[in-house]
């Protein structure tokens, strides 16, 4: 998707892929196969980029600070992205800055958690990603496994939660920020399967205290590119930070049909240093749905899209190029319009339907 | 372009190219590097292909007709797309359908001219673009050189023209038709400069007349993938065919934020058989404008990007990837709004600048 940007701002795109069957490599012109933690990998790749930039956060910092003290233009930098790769850092630092989080605290042992109390959450403070790495415990006992796997952990409290949503902004060198409108973000089963643009029902002080907080984080982090900040909604009506994305996230792919400038746009702008992006909705409801992959046999992918198009001719099909798994996100579904429960209803049936291929398409 | 849309698809294309350095083959992941008037490039590259499509009309008809003899499942066929390469053939056919057109006739010869009758316009049968193949003549003998030069000519009344407009439509081999609204295309010495969605002041009535005459054409002509047609409306409100396109065309740009479904995308799933995409405007004014390239000197490409964005971040920029010159389309830029003359002149001063990189880019 960001390649898909890249085309139309003229700049050539180079990937670095794991493997040729990655999806950027499927469509990419200039792909270098490589582990991006490889140092050696990383430099023959960053060679003559004028930017190099991130869709995931699994390079190390250190060589993401090697490759600065080479030369290379590394946005965002290295520092601001250790509070997208480390929770531990992340929680820290936003307590330092007095940003809203749940109560929190590092723990390693038993008796950590006993002293931080339960139920808890506990959290991997790397690795983690759609429900991975976190463990919801009623009692320390349950947390026996977890230590003794030596990971890095922190506890946080169990939010009495009402929703989740997400301020997504990008943030350019040069210090300008464009923030899009304040989504809900539905989750099942720790992977976000809708976002709602804007969030329904948010009250415009809500809304803005959440976009303020995250273009405040954004320049008190020095984020560049896009930052998605994932928070959590309580029944209290406060607004707590879950998590920070540095990167075109999940949370903002509705923007590429439901905002004048989508996410990845933006984040080339942003890293490039040009002047951001207009970031209006195109609708008065813009609704993402993830296609999951679903179980084997049934109709081939192209024929679900064939009966999805006949049935929904305004619907917004992206698919990844990725090899189907059961739960692995292959794509993803926007549906645009004017009423809320019709364009989530439109925009399930899709990722309901690419997904299992059959049940009922029909209107 | 049509890349990009590939990609939403999930789609794996193949560009076949006559240099590296083509727009389409810096992008696009698959590229053979080849001849499209050499069958066994043509033969080499469609091996393996679902289905072969074109973006420009220079592919022989024989070609054509050699690959869907090898069962190549070539859209459009060499039979529709006979009526885009050769402007003899294309005003027989009209004519035969009853399609209202200028008044025209084959011509070879001073005599032909005479008889015909001056002034009128000259066309190359095969092989104009962009004004290029048009001979404006006052007196048969201005037709001396160009009659001279051995190419195959036919003459047209000259029109008594109010404007131009354009009827897009696409069409899949099931026989499905959408059409986009008709849009007004401003040309500046034979080339488009600017196209305005929808055309201003076109009564529905009228509109309507081209759409259906459109569709129409599509099933007659056997047309699959994109059609566009180019009209003239002249002053006493007659609508005539000008030309055909069967293939994403310049007067379909605008459909890429415009609309709710891009012409590449429709014409990809026109020509992979799939239901057509909805084709509402996303605005109530959109408007195209081609960005040529300047006089060389001036700043940066890069540098004029960013003055235009600082200064509009709404409008969206299209660049080709293309060696710039004078006069030669290097891009296009796209601004959509409720006023048309402020969307107008938000589009035109976009491409001006992009062109000269000096004057006035301020708000």
């Amino acid at each position: 998707m960001t390649h898909q940007a890249a085309i139309a701002l003229g700049q050539s795109l180079r990937v670095l892929a794991v493997a040729e069957t990655d999806g950027a490599a499927l469509v990419a012109a200039d792909v270098h196969i490589g582990d991006h933690t490889d140092l050696d990998a990383l430099r023959t790749f960053a060679k003559d980029c004028d930017v190099v930039t991130f869709d995931h956060e699994h390079v190390p910092g250190d060589h993401i600070r090697a490759l600065a003290a080479d030369g290379v233009n590394v946005q965002p930098s290295a520092e601001a992205l250790r509070f997208a790769q480390d929770k531990h850092a992340m929680r820290e630092k936003l307590t330092e800055l007095g940003a809203p989080v749940p109560r929190w605290a590092p723990v390693a042992s038993l008796a950590d958690i006993e002293a931080f109390g339960t139920p808890c959450v506990l959290k991997a403070a790397t690795g983690g990603y759609d429900g991975k790495g976190v463990w919801i415990i009623d009692t320390p006992a349950e947390a026996a496994d977890v230590l003794a796997s030596g990971v890095r952990l922190i506890a946080e409290e169990k939010v009495d939660l009402a929703r989740e949503l997400a301020a997504v902004v990008a943030r350019s060198p040069y210090g300008q920020v464009a923030a899009w409108p304040v989504v809900e973000t539905v989750q099942d089963g720790g992977i976000c399967v809708e976002v709602i643009a804007p969030a329904p029902g948010l009250a415009e002080a809500k809304a803005t205290e959440a976009q303020e907080l995250a273009i405040r984080l954004a320049g008190e982090l020095g984020v560049t590119g896009v930052l998605a900040v994932e928070l959590f909604e309580t029944r209290d009506g406060r607004l707590l930070v879950n998590e920070l994305a540095m990167r075109p996230h999940n949370s903002g792919h509705w923007t590429i049909e439901g905002s004048r400038t989508s996410q990845f746009e933006q984040h080339l702008r942003a890293v490039l240093d040009y002047p951001l992006g207009a970031t209006e909705l195109a609708a008065p409801v813009v609704v993402m749905a993830n296609v999951l992959g679903g179980e084997p046999g049934g109709m081939r992918l192209d024929e679900r899209l064939h009966h999805l198009y006949a049935a929904d001719p305004a619907v917004k099909v992206h698919l990844y190029g990725k090899a189907v798994r059961p739960g692995r996100k292959i794509g993803h579904v926007t549906a645009l319009g004017a009423d809320l429960a019709e364009t989530r209803a439109r925009a399930a049936r899709a990722a309901t339907w690419l997904r299992d291929g059959h049940g009922s398409i029909g209107s």
